[in-house]
Protein backbone atom coordinates (compact mmCIF):
# COMPACT_ATOMS: atom_id res chain seq x y z
CA UNK A 1 0.00 0.00 0.00
CA UNK A 2 2.15 2.24 -1.01
CA UNK A 3 1.23 5.97 -0.63
CA UNK A 4 2.96 9.09 -2.46
CA UNK A 5 4.75 11.79 -0.76
CA UNK A 6 6.24 15.20 -1.51
CA UNK A 7 9.01 16.26 0.90
CA UNK A 8 11.14 18.97 1.43
CA UNK A 9 14.57 19.19 3.29
CA UNK A 10 16.28 22.69 4.35
CA UNK A 11 18.23 24.13 6.94
CA UNK A 12 21.03 22.18 9.42
CA UNK A 13 18.75 19.00 10.56
CA UNK A 14 18.88 18.46 6.44
CA UNK A 15 20.27 14.52 6.93
CA UNK A 16 18.15 14.02 9.69
CA UNK A 17 14.76 15.19 9.02
CA UNK A 18 12.11 16.65 6.45
CA UNK A 19 10.95 19.91 6.75
CA UNK A 20 7.33 18.99 5.59
CA UNK A 21 5.62 16.15 4.03
CA UNK A 22 2.61 16.57 1.65
CA UNK A 23 0.60 13.25 1.12
CA UNK A 24 -3.02 14.02 -0.84
CA UNK A 25 -3.80 17.88 0.51
CA UNK A 26 -2.75 17.63 3.61
CA UNK A 27 0.63 18.82 4.88
CA UNK A 28 2.62 17.69 7.63
CA UNK A 29 5.05 20.54 9.14
CA UNK A 30 8.16 19.66 11.24
CA UNK A 31 8.36 21.66 14.31
CA UNK A 32 9.62 25.14 13.01
CA UNK A 33 12.69 26.87 15.56
CA UNK A 34 12.75 30.62 15.58
CA UNK A 35 16.16 29.86 14.32
CA UNK A 36 17.71 31.65 10.60
CA UNK A 37 19.52 29.52 7.64
CA UNK A 38 22.56 30.54 9.26
CA UNK A 39 21.56 29.15 12.36
CA UNK A 40 21.32 32.16 14.43
CA UNK A 41 18.43 32.29 16.76
CA UNK A 42 17.74 35.49 18.52
CA UNK A 43 17.90 35.93 22.76
CA UNK A 44 13.98 37.57 22.19
CA UNK A 45 10.85 35.21 22.11
CA UNK A 46 9.01 37.76 20.24
CA UNK A 47 12.24 37.41 17.60
CA UNK A 48 11.75 34.11 17.69
CA UNK A 49 7.99 33.32 17.10
CA UNK A 50 8.84 36.10 14.21
CA UNK A 51 11.60 34.04 13.03
CA UNK A 52 9.83 31.38 13.23
CA UNK A 53 6.93 31.94 11.23
CA UNK A 54 9.25 33.50 8.61
CA UNK A 55 10.52 29.40 8.40
CA UNK A 56 7.09 28.34 8.26
CA UNK A 57 6.25 30.53 5.12
CA UNK A 58 9.07 29.51 3.36
CA UNK A 59 8.26 25.51 3.73
CA UNK A 60 4.25 26.00 2.78
CA UNK A 61 5.80 28.64 -0.43
CA UNK A 62 7.80 25.26 -1.48
CA UNK A 63 3.87 23.42 -1.53
CA UNK A 64 2.43 26.36 -3.68
CA UNK A 65 0.94 27.37 0.16
CA UNK A 66 0.96 30.46 2.55
CA UNK A 67 0.45 30.54 6.49
CA UNK A 68 -3.88 30.54 5.26
CA UNK A 69 -3.58 26.91 4.71
CA UNK A 70 -2.31 26.19 8.58
CA UNK A 71 -5.54 25.10 10.64
CA UNK A 72 -3.62 23.50 13.59
CA UNK A 73 -0.33 25.07 15.46
CA UNK A 74 1.20 24.15 18.47
CA UNK A 75 3.36 26.23 20.69
CA UNK A 76 5.92 24.31 22.58
CA UNK A 77 7.81 27.41 24.91
CA UNK A 78 10.00 26.55 27.16
CA UNK A 79 8.52 29.61 30.01
CA UNK A 80 5.54 29.66 29.35
CA UNK A 81 5.12 32.46 31.89
CA UNK A 82 7.34 34.56 29.37
CA UNK A 83 4.72 34.12 26.87
CA UNK A 84 1.89 34.83 28.78
CA UNK A 85 3.51 38.37 30.00
CA UNK A 86 4.48 38.88 26.29
CA UNK A 87 0.84 38.00 25.05
CA UNK A 88 -0.51 40.72 23.22
CA UNK A 89 2.78 41.97 21.40
CA UNK A 90 3.22 38.04 20.43
CA UNK A 91 0.17 37.24 19.28
CA UNK A 92 0.09 40.60 17.29
CA UNK A 93 3.32 39.44 15.43
CA UNK A 94 1.47 35.75 14.59
CA UNK A 95 -1.67 38.19 13.77
CA UNK A 96 0.88 40.10 11.24
CA UNK A 97 2.41 37.22 10.11
CA UNK A 98 -1.14 35.53 9.19
CA UNK A 99 -2.27 38.71 7.95
CA UNK A 100 -5.42 38.79 10.02
CA UNK A 101 -7.00 36.72 12.64
CA UNK A 102 -5.75 33.03 11.99
CA UNK A 103 -7.93 30.48 11.53
CA UNK A 104 -6.06 28.10 13.55
CA UNK A 105 -7.09 25.90 16.51
CA UNK A 106 -3.51 26.21 18.65
CA UNK A 107 -2.44 24.68 21.94
CA UNK A 108 0.28 25.65 23.92
CA UNK A 109 2.22 23.94 26.13
CA UNK A 110 5.62 24.67 28.20
CA UNK A 111 8.01 21.15 28.09
CA UNK A 112 11.32 21.16 28.78
CA UNK A 113 13.78 22.09 26.48
CA UNK A 114 14.30 22.09 22.43
CA UNK A 115 16.57 20.60 20.60
CA UNK A 116 19.06 23.61 20.65
CA UNK A 117 18.82 25.18 23.88
CA UNK A 118 18.96 28.61 23.06
CA UNK A 119 15.17 28.18 21.28
CA UNK A 120 12.45 29.18 22.96
CA UNK A 121 9.68 28.22 21.17
CA UNK A 122 8.77 25.48 18.74
CA UNK A 123 5.85 25.87 16.17
CA UNK A 124 4.49 22.56 14.94
CA UNK A 125 1.63 23.01 11.93
CA UNK A 126 -0.83 21.20 10.26
CA UNK A 127 -1.79 22.60 6.52
CA UNK A 128 -4.54 21.25 4.45
CA UNK A 129 -4.12 22.79 0.34
CA UNK B 1 -4.62 27.28 -3.21
CA UNK B 2 -7.50 29.01 -0.66
CA UNK B 3 -9.24 26.29 1.42
CA UNK B 4 -12.38 26.37 2.68
CA UNK B 5 -12.43 26.66 6.25
CA UNK B 6 -15.10 26.68 9.70
CA UNK B 7 -13.90 27.73 12.85
CA UNK B 8 -15.54 28.10 16.06
CA UNK B 9 -14.02 30.84 18.86
CA UNK B 10 -15.26 30.98 22.47
CA UNK B 11 -14.05 31.24 26.16
CA UNK B 12 -11.12 33.86 27.66
CA UNK B 13 -8.51 32.88 24.84
CA UNK B 14 -11.27 33.87 22.02
CA UNK B 15 -9.38 36.98 20.88
CA UNK B 16 -5.90 34.88 20.33
CA UNK B 17 -7.45 31.14 18.95
CA UNK B 18 -10.20 29.65 17.83
CA UNK B 19 -11.53 26.84 19.70
CA UNK B 20 -11.57 24.64 16.50
CA UNK B 21 -11.31 24.32 12.96
CA UNK B 22 -12.89 22.42 9.98
CA UNK B 23 -11.69 21.84 7.01
CA UNK B 24 -12.82 19.05 4.83
CA UNK B 25 -14.39 16.58 7.04
CA UNK B 26 -11.39 16.45 9.37
CA UNK B 27 -11.81 18.80 12.56
CA UNK B 28 -8.15 20.13 14.33
CA UNK B 29 -9.09 21.01 18.01
CA UNK B 30 -7.02 23.29 19.83
CA UNK B 31 -5.89 21.63 23.70
CA UNK B 32 -9.19 21.61 26.49
CA UNK B 33 -8.34 22.95 29.59
CA UNK B 34 -10.46 21.93 32.79
CA UNK B 35 -11.79 25.44 32.99
CA UNK B 36 -15.47 26.42 32.49
CA UNK B 37 -16.61 29.34 31.02
CA UNK B 38 -16.35 31.90 33.91
CA UNK B 39 -12.83 30.44 34.06
CA UNK B 40 -12.93 28.21 37.55
CA UNK B 41 -10.40 25.23 37.44
CA UNK B 42 -10.94 22.66 39.92
CA UNK B 43 -8.04 21.40 42.20
CA UNK B 44 -9.05 18.12 41.30
CA UNK B 45 -7.44 16.16 38.39
CA UNK B 46 -10.34 14.16 38.20
CA UNK B 47 -13.02 17.03 38.13
CA UNK B 48 -10.69 18.81 35.78
CA UNK B 49 -10.59 15.90 33.05
CA UNK B 50 -14.86 15.72 33.48
CA UNK B 51 -14.77 19.86 32.75
CA UNK B 52 -12.24 19.17 29.86
CA UNK B 53 -14.58 16.63 28.19
CA UNK B 54 -17.55 18.78 29.08
CA UNK B 55 -15.70 21.31 27.08
CA UNK B 56 -14.80 19.21 24.18
CA UNK B 57 -18.55 18.08 24.02
CA UNK B 58 -19.81 21.95 23.67
CA UNK B 59 -17.11 22.36 20.73
CA UNK B 60 -17.83 19.59 19.09
CA UNK B 61 -21.54 20.17 19.16
CA UNK B 62 -20.54 23.27 17.06
CA UNK B 63 -19.88 21.32 14.91
CA UNK B 64 -22.19 18.89 14.84
CA UNK B 65 -20.43 16.07 16.18
CA UNK B 66 -19.83 14.11 19.84
CA UNK B 67 -17.02 12.43 20.66
CA UNK B 68 -17.47 9.39 19.22
CA UNK B 69 -15.90 11.52 15.98
CA UNK B 70 -12.56 11.93 18.05
CA UNK B 71 -10.09 9.80 17.04
CA UNK B 72 -6.87 10.81 18.16
CA UNK B 73 -6.45 12.27 21.68
CA UNK B 74 -2.83 13.82 23.63
CA UNK B 75 -3.27 13.98 27.12
CA UNK B 76 -0.58 16.96 28.39
CA UNK B 77 -0.20 17.18 32.16
CA UNK B 78 1.69 18.34 34.63
CA UNK B 79 1.97 15.08 36.83
CA UNK B 80 1.75 11.89 35.06
CA UNK B 81 2.37 10.48 38.31
CA UNK B 82 -0.43 11.78 39.58
CA UNK B 83 -2.16 10.49 36.61
CA UNK B 84 -1.13 7.16 37.06
CA UNK B 85 -2.22 6.71 40.94
CA UNK B 86 -5.64 7.89 39.78
CA UNK B 87 -5.60 6.23 36.37
CA UNK B 88 -8.99 4.06 37.07
CA UNK B 89 -11.10 6.55 38.24
CA UNK B 90 -10.05 9.02 35.30
CA UNK B 91 -10.41 6.39 32.57
CA UNK B 92 -13.78 5.22 34.16
CA UNK B 93 -14.36 9.61 34.03
CA UNK B 94 -13.31 9.13 30.10
CA UNK B 95 -15.43 6.35 29.60
CA UNK B 96 -18.16 7.59 30.85
CA UNK B 97 -18.05 10.93 28.69
CA UNK B 98 -17.23 8.95 25.69
CA UNK B 99 -20.55 6.30 26.52
CA UNK B 100 -18.14 3.57 25.79
CA UNK B 101 -14.68 2.30 25.46
CA UNK B 102 -13.06 5.28 23.09
CA UNK B 103 -11.79 3.80 19.70
CA UNK B 104 -9.43 6.41 20.15
CA UNK B 105 -5.28 6.71 19.77
CA UNK B 106 -3.94 8.09 23.12
CA UNK B 107 -0.59 9.75 23.67
CA UNK B 108 0.32 10.52 27.31
CA UNK B 109 2.87 13.26 28.19
CA UNK B 110 4.01 14.90 31.24
CA UNK B 111 4.71 18.65 30.63
CA UNK B 112 6.04 21.51 32.08
CA UNK B 113 3.19 23.62 32.80
CA UNK B 114 -0.33 24.74 31.19
CA UNK B 115 -1.35 28.76 29.94
CA UNK B 116 -3.18 28.65 33.42
CA UNK B 117 -1.12 27.35 36.65
CA UNK B 118 -4.23 26.19 38.00
CA UNK B 119 -4.27 23.61 35.21
CA UNK B 120 -3.27 19.75 35.29
CA UNK B 121 -4.44 18.44 31.95
CA UNK B 122 -4.76 19.46 28.39
CA UNK B 123 -6.64 17.33 25.73
CA UNK B 124 -5.97 18.05 22.37
CA UNK B 125 -8.08 16.00 19.90
CA UNK B 126 -8.56 15.55 16.07
CA UNK B 127 -11.80 14.23 15.28
CA UNK B 128 -13.11 13.26 11.82
CA UNK B 129 -16.59 14.26 10.93
CA UNK C 1 -22.58 11.49 11.74
CA UNK C 2 -20.85 8.31 12.90
CA UNK C 3 -17.77 8.02 11.24
CA UNK C 4 -16.36 4.20 10.83
CA UNK C 5 -13.46 3.69 12.83
CA UNK C 6 -11.55 0.31 12.94
CA UNK C 7 -9.06 0.26 15.83
CA UNK C 8 -6.31 -2.23 17.75
CA UNK C 9 -5.46 -2.69 21.08
CA UNK C 10 -2.17 -4.15 22.29
CA UNK C 11 -0.02 -4.53 25.51
CA UNK C 12 -0.47 -3.67 28.58
CA UNK C 13 -2.59 -0.49 28.70
CA UNK C 14 -5.15 -2.25 25.89
CA UNK C 15 -8.26 -1.33 28.99
CA UNK C 16 -7.38 2.35 28.70
CA UNK C 17 -5.93 3.24 24.89
CA UNK C 18 -6.14 1.83 21.41
CA UNK C 19 -3.00 1.18 20.09
CA UNK C 20 -3.82 2.93 16.32
CA UNK C 21 -7.38 4.25 14.95
CA UNK C 22 -8.08 4.36 11.02
CA UNK C 23 -10.36 6.40 9.77
CA UNK C 24 -10.68 6.59 6.16
CA UNK C 25 -7.13 6.52 5.09
CA UNK C 26 -5.52 8.02 7.80
CA UNK C 27 -3.84 6.05 10.31
CA UNK C 28 -3.05 7.91 13.84
CA UNK C 29 -1.35 5.31 16.13
CA UNK C 30 -0.77 6.52 20.06
CA UNK C 31 2.74 7.34 21.20
CA UNK C 32 4.84 3.90 21.42
CA UNK C 33 7.14 3.63 23.88
CA UNK C 34 10.00 1.29 23.92
CA UNK C 35 8.73 -1.09 25.67
CA UNK C 36 8.50 -4.37 24.47
CA UNK C 37 5.43 -7.07 25.02
CA UNK C 38 6.71 -8.32 28.64
CA UNK C 39 6.50 -4.65 30.10
CA UNK C 40 10.62 -4.62 29.79
CA UNK C 41 12.63 -1.95 29.11
CA UNK C 42 16.05 -1.06 28.26
CA UNK C 43 18.39 1.14 29.44
CA UNK C 44 19.43 2.59 27.02
CA UNK C 45 17.92 5.54 24.80
CA UNK C 46 18.98 3.90 21.42
CA UNK C 47 18.07 0.03 22.38
CA UNK C 48 14.03 2.39 23.57
CA UNK C 49 14.15 3.79 20.21
CA UNK C 50 15.21 0.46 18.19
CA UNK C 51 12.21 -0.83 20.43
CA UNK C 52 9.68 1.94 19.85
CA UNK C 53 10.13 1.30 15.76
CA UNK C 54 9.58 -2.33 16.60
CA UNK C 55 6.43 -1.40 18.48
CA UNK C 56 5.44 0.64 15.31
CA UNK C 57 5.72 -1.41 12.68
CA UNK C 58 4.09 -4.14 14.46
CA UNK C 59 1.22 -1.86 15.28
CA UNK C 60 1.50 -0.46 11.24
CA UNK C 61 1.12 -4.25 9.98
CA UNK C 62 -2.10 -4.25 11.94
CA UNK C 63 -3.41 -2.13 9.40
CA UNK C 64 -1.68 -3.76 6.61
CA UNK C 65 0.88 -0.70 6.83
CA UNK C 66 4.68 -0.67 6.99
CA UNK C 67 7.27 2.88 8.16
CA UNK C 68 6.45 3.98 4.50
CA UNK C 69 2.92 5.03 5.62
CA UNK C 70 4.45 6.98 8.21
CA UNK C 71 3.89 10.69 7.56
CA UNK C 72 4.52 12.92 10.70
CA UNK C 73 6.47 11.81 14.17
CA UNK C 74 7.10 13.66 17.11
CA UNK C 75 9.70 12.25 19.44
CA UNK C 76 8.79 13.50 22.97
CA UNK C 77 12.20 12.58 24.73
CA UNK C 78 12.95 13.02 28.77
CA UNK C 79 16.47 14.23 27.91
CA UNK C 80 17.48 16.15 24.62
CA UNK C 81 20.72 16.28 25.46
CA UNK C 82 20.92 12.90 25.39
CA UNK C 83 19.15 12.39 22.05
CA UNK C 84 21.37 14.79 20.64
CA UNK C 85 24.82 13.61 21.83
CA UNK C 86 23.90 10.04 20.52
CA UNK C 87 22.33 11.75 17.67
CA UNK C 88 24.30 9.58 14.62
CA UNK C 89 23.61 5.74 16.18
CA UNK C 90 20.12 6.81 16.70
CA UNK C 91 19.12 8.58 13.58
CA UNK C 92 21.04 5.44 12.03
CA UNK C 93 18.89 3.58 13.67
CA UNK C 94 16.19 5.30 12.66
CA UNK C 95 16.84 4.71 8.84
CA UNK C 96 17.99 1.14 8.86
CA UNK C 97 13.78 0.65 10.94
CA UNK C 98 12.96 2.88 8.29
CA UNK C 99 15.03 0.65 5.28
CA UNK C 100 16.53 4.05 4.05
CA UNK C 101 15.82 8.29 4.29
CA UNK C 102 12.50 8.38 6.23
CA UNK C 103 10.31 10.82 4.28
CA UNK C 104 8.30 11.88 7.36
CA UNK C 105 8.02 15.57 9.17
CA UNK C 106 9.74 15.58 12.55
CA UNK C 107 9.31 17.27 15.73
CA UNK C 108 11.64 17.09 18.55
CA UNK C 109 10.37 17.86 22.02
CA UNK C 110 11.90 17.48 25.81
CA UNK C 111 9.23 16.38 27.77
CA UNK C 112 9.19 16.24 31.42
CA UNK C 113 7.91 12.19 31.65
CA UNK C 114 5.99 9.76 30.37
CA UNK C 115 3.59 6.83 31.88
CA UNK C 116 6.42 4.58 32.64
CA UNK C 117 9.28 6.03 34.54
CA UNK C 118 12.05 4.19 32.77
CA UNK C 119 10.86 5.19 29.32
CA UNK C 120 13.23 7.78 28.05
CA UNK C 121 11.37 8.57 24.74
CA UNK C 122 7.83 7.90 22.94
CA UNK C 123 6.83 8.26 19.44
CA UNK C 124 3.97 9.42 18.35
CA UNK C 125 3.22 8.99 14.28
CA UNK C 126 0.58 9.78 12.10
CA UNK C 127 0.20 7.25 8.62
CA UNK C 128 -1.27 7.22 5.50
CA UNK C 129 -2.70 4.33 3.92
Amino acid sequence: MAIEKKSYRSGPYADFIAEAVQVGNILYLSGQLGMDDEGNVADDLLAQVKQAYAGLKHVLAEFGATLDNVVDETFFVTDVEELMTNVEPIYAARQEAYGGLPEVAQTVIQIGALVDPRCKIEIKCIAHL
